[in-house]
């Protein structure tokens, strides 16, 4: 364990910050001859790019990522996996006001609290940059997923809103997520965030957003009593993603409404003793922290980004007022490009538990 | 790490189930010379006990709690504290039904699925009962926040609603908390709480709840980039008690539908540059990940007891339909219990996080 | 990972001071469904207790230990074992003296200077007593390595030298290990040793001592590079038992005299791809950090034992000189009693890694 | 804790491979606010580099390394340090027979035997390259004790032992270490291992070594029982360099012959009570798995190179019988580059203990 690693056999270290040279990762415990190639990271990370609707920052990075080891001839050798991504596009400029002040809703104040000093180009550590390397990390995940467990196991995510605009879960799709530049299942509500967004813009405002992630196919079992739960997991993982304010599995903040008897998802017999046929699944698929083979359901709310033009009260490195509006290209809605981050987790969280489980209960 | 323990510095570890003969913790990595005693430790097993109302569950355990190791002469010494309480209430019964079938929203299923074998006396490893134990640590946590940070830094947990009966905000009065059965700041809503859960328990059902963990005087500083966010381990480690199906930080899922001047808390001068003033908390007294010294603000919600009087169709060990009714003594809102439980993770959390912010930038 | 506590998924923390109430340690991560009770765990301690020779300390103590929790009718059920052994002979006395001076060679003072307090009562946390739980967990790990492995694991140890008197290798006999009470493979020596004691005793004195513990049956591919290596961690597994000065691997310290083709094992062409077949084990069954399928031969040199009834120059808690005499019941040889202890590091290091290498690699 | 990282609070991950694009470590954990730069680094692992007498293998390697994050403006940021060094001497060759043969004494057969697949350019995983990167954590490493403990502590490595050749205690001169190719604290050895190694070389053989490593102004207190004992967490650090077969601390194996009055460090009193006198150092600065203030000895044996021109029967991957002579570049003393690895390693645990200490006891 390290501050900046994550994951118990499946380890995930990343490293960089948004405008040094390069951010990187490290992935240790990989299962050896697994077939891996870049070729298999970079769609991922090309679906988390900015600069591809004009939904998100226009700040262009090509993304590329390297293998720098832990793959021979085009299969995992069950050493650590080096993942690089240089960064192309530091804008040489004058960060002579960002460097003086702390912008509100980010890390800059309590960096600068913590540690006394901070890389304030573009955010530093605290850039969503970082992100890229949770994609990279994911797409390997998704990789041991496959070869491990199977094609069945699917892991997608979706926006469900963008501030008060809801989607209608009667026209959910999971095919439309990949026709619209918001993951919305729902086509229908497209234009109405599109008009929405372009509002927020024009003001020079941000929003917030909800978004969802399903993981179907999981096996029962994983997961484990008591401080290696499933969903306790999945909830401090999502909750670290930059912006994220609540996670619920399953039913969430519903449940606090239910009675037992609304809440309970019955079980019915069924021909794989090792699948149970549940009739509901208000538990987003797990019980007392492990998986039951129903869908893993996680969601997530995400402030609005916290980059604006509104100008906020604030103060500087020496304890004066200051007003702070910030330019430069940003998100309006950072929910957005959370999804495919969100859906990464989801798939190294499981990766990892799948060893886990393996180690302990795969002696049969 | 281990799929029993938590805390990286301040490291609990838990053991035990709920019939067998004990249940204990080890906390390793207490910093030595701390005034310890089981009297800093039973009021708040006390505070968590069952059977001190009707609306808890009538099983009752004095929960006296033992310190096998760490403490010399009334002081820690900085080696292993091993905490011990004896299961003095376990009714000998027949389990026969128990044993075979899998009641729904319980564990028992998962656990027979992953490990092909189960306690299933009361829950075994599933039960609350192990709760207790993080009480416990809880107050050894507490005792090292007392010392370490000061009596400023102050941990209160509340229940905010049962069912949909939700507490008035202007009512909240921490010291109400102390007075009623429900940890309730709103003394207005007791009333009303009560006849719903009369209700409910005649039903020989259960109800859902909210509650809210508040640290005050929290230091500003805890907490680390990018798997280590405070708010990220506090997700996890509320994600993780009992029958928790959702956790907010600040103000949680509201932040979807805000513009981001909304939500911005703005910053102004203080006297004290360790000390920054924020002007509003919509962020739960987290940025980045690290404390900004505003109170850290945890919500969650908890599920309906799953152990009900009404019948719910489930199968049994051997795969047959069978409906079923789960008798005995238990909670008709485990929301109600979980306030204390809450309350000990965060301490325990924070306790960790003053000594990993102490270990790497407590050096000037 | 925690200062009490090894192991990465076979994971053991233990607790407990010498003249406290007991001791105890817990298990966490082992497989469910094997067999297991305290008759797998009672002989082994036995194996270790004191006072069973009048070559090792006359402290008598039945040690009888309790299974707690984590076995359920007879089979572990994947959840933590918790073990304990109540300490039944703190003889009450006077520590008025052993309170204030330091003993030389013992902990004592380096506890004051890092804690600034400790339970001085038998030598508190840095008691051999400890080692009585790794032995326990010792026995926990045999169990797992024969359900998983197989009988043909086989896991002993021998001591090699008291003082200058060393085995003749030539006379080695593992059944002799069982028939007198050095754990000697040579029964020429015994007498010697005998003798040798007997004087050191007299001289109110003590003496080091040499062991070796072989692991054979252990399956290829155990281990780990670069920071997993399974030598790396038997070295520093057997360098943290009391005493312990010195740990070899194969021919250890020999081999730095050795031309690289003496050193050489030959491989040669074998039945079984899985087992190849070694012309010599030089390299005492390790290459890389991974198990080559040899027996795995560790050695360790263990210091006389530090209390003695010579006196010794030191100083006392107040900074001045005085003489030291530690009187009471003493072992003349602490390496005999390590024999077990290192045994058992041996099982729980060998078990970890089983379980680690079928997590990672265990998937064809 | 991963199978390539080792350190608790100061975290050293490793990756890369012998022949890939680049080796590399990522540091975390480090305090802010330090002086770091690449020239910090470069001249350890110029020391380490390979070809520069004819004792040492001829590949020559510029090593440069780069920080590619965790530092700005010359300071530690307290994030992750990533440094990196690009391969750039990989021979392009026929790797024909090397990637069919298994070489006797290297981990070729135990890597395929553990994962099925492995990287077999010059070693891959298991190359001596990697501890390229262990010298360059263990740069960083001295920075911080530099700060964080001051210049008193000193940490130096020397060759004692090539073969049967011993140095002269009585010459002992650290000056020396920096005056010729074998770090050799006896200048009158020099030509005799220089003639020797001649011959070895001349023979196409290679021959064992041992050495030692000294960190002096330590401060008391550092280490921690049971299982994070500084001496055992050296022997595992140790004990994992390649090629090491024996980890000794203070006399390690001559302990074993000694009485118990000759062992004890009688202790005098001191002016500084945090710094106790003591008259001898057979223990070799650490107590109870603390250190003691005094200086702290660890000694090694390491194998001869195992690459040798002599011919060694072994097997090829289809399982036939083959003789394997290893042609190419290499040391015919492994022992030699292995000091400033080891040098490199003290200074990691060191610094690692030194963070640790502070979050539990540096609270005064």
């Amino acid at each position: 364990m390290s501050e900046n690693s994550f994951g118990r056999l499946l380890r995930v270290m990343t490293w960089g910050e948004s405008h040094g040279p390069a951010i990187g990762c490290v992935i240790d415990g990989c299962p050896p001859r697994l077939k891996l190639s870049e070729a298999d990271i970079q769609p991922w990370l090309d679906k988390r790019r900015p600069g591809q609707s004009r939904y998100t920052t226009q700040r262009r990075e090509p993304d590329h990522v390297k293998i720098l080891s832990g793959v021979f001839e085009g299969q995992t050798t069950g050493t650590p996996i080096a993942l690089m991504i240089e960064n192309t596009n530091q804008r040489s400029r004058d960060y002579g006001e960002i460097a003086q002040q702390y912008r509100p809703g980010h890390a800059d104040i309590t960096y600068d609290l913590k540690y006394g000093v901070r890389d304030y180009r573009g955010g530093g550590r605290s850039s969503a940059r970082e992100t890229a390397m949770r994609v990279a990390a994911g797409a390997v995940a998704r990789v041991i997923l496959r070869e491990l467990i199977g094609p069945q196991l699917v892991i997608r995510g979706a926006l469900t809103a963008i501030g008060a605009e809801e989607v209608d879960r009667a026209n959910w799709d999971w095919a439309q997520t990949e026709q619209n530049p918001f993951w919305s299942p729902d086509s229908e509500i497209v234009p109405k965030w599109e008009k929405q967004l372009d509002a927020v813009r024009k003001a020079g405002s941000s929003i917030g957003a909800r978004l969802e992630v399903v993981a179907e196919g999981v096996p029962a079992g994983l997961g484990a009593p008591v401080y290696g739960k499933l969903d306790s997991e999945l909830a401090g993982g999502l909750m670290g993603i930059n912006g994220v304010k609540a996670v619920e599995i399953g039913d969430g903040f519903a449940v606090s409404c239910l009675r037992g008897e609304e809440n309970a998802d019955p079980i019915r017999p069924s021909d794989d003793p090792l699948a149970p046929q549940f009739l509901s699944n208000h538990a987003g698929g797990i019980l007392g922290g492990i998986s039951t083979g129903q869908p893993v359901i996680a969601r997530m709310a995400i402030k609005p980004t916290s980059s604006i033009l509104v100008p906020v009260p604030s103060v500087n490195r020496a304890g004066e007022a200051v007003e702070v509006r910030t330019k430069g290209r940003h998100d309006p809605c950072i929910g957005i490009r959370a999804v495919p981050v969100a859906e990464a987790m989801m798939a190294c969280i499981l990766a990892d538990h799948v060893l886990r489980n393996h180690a302990q209960c795969g002696w049969l």
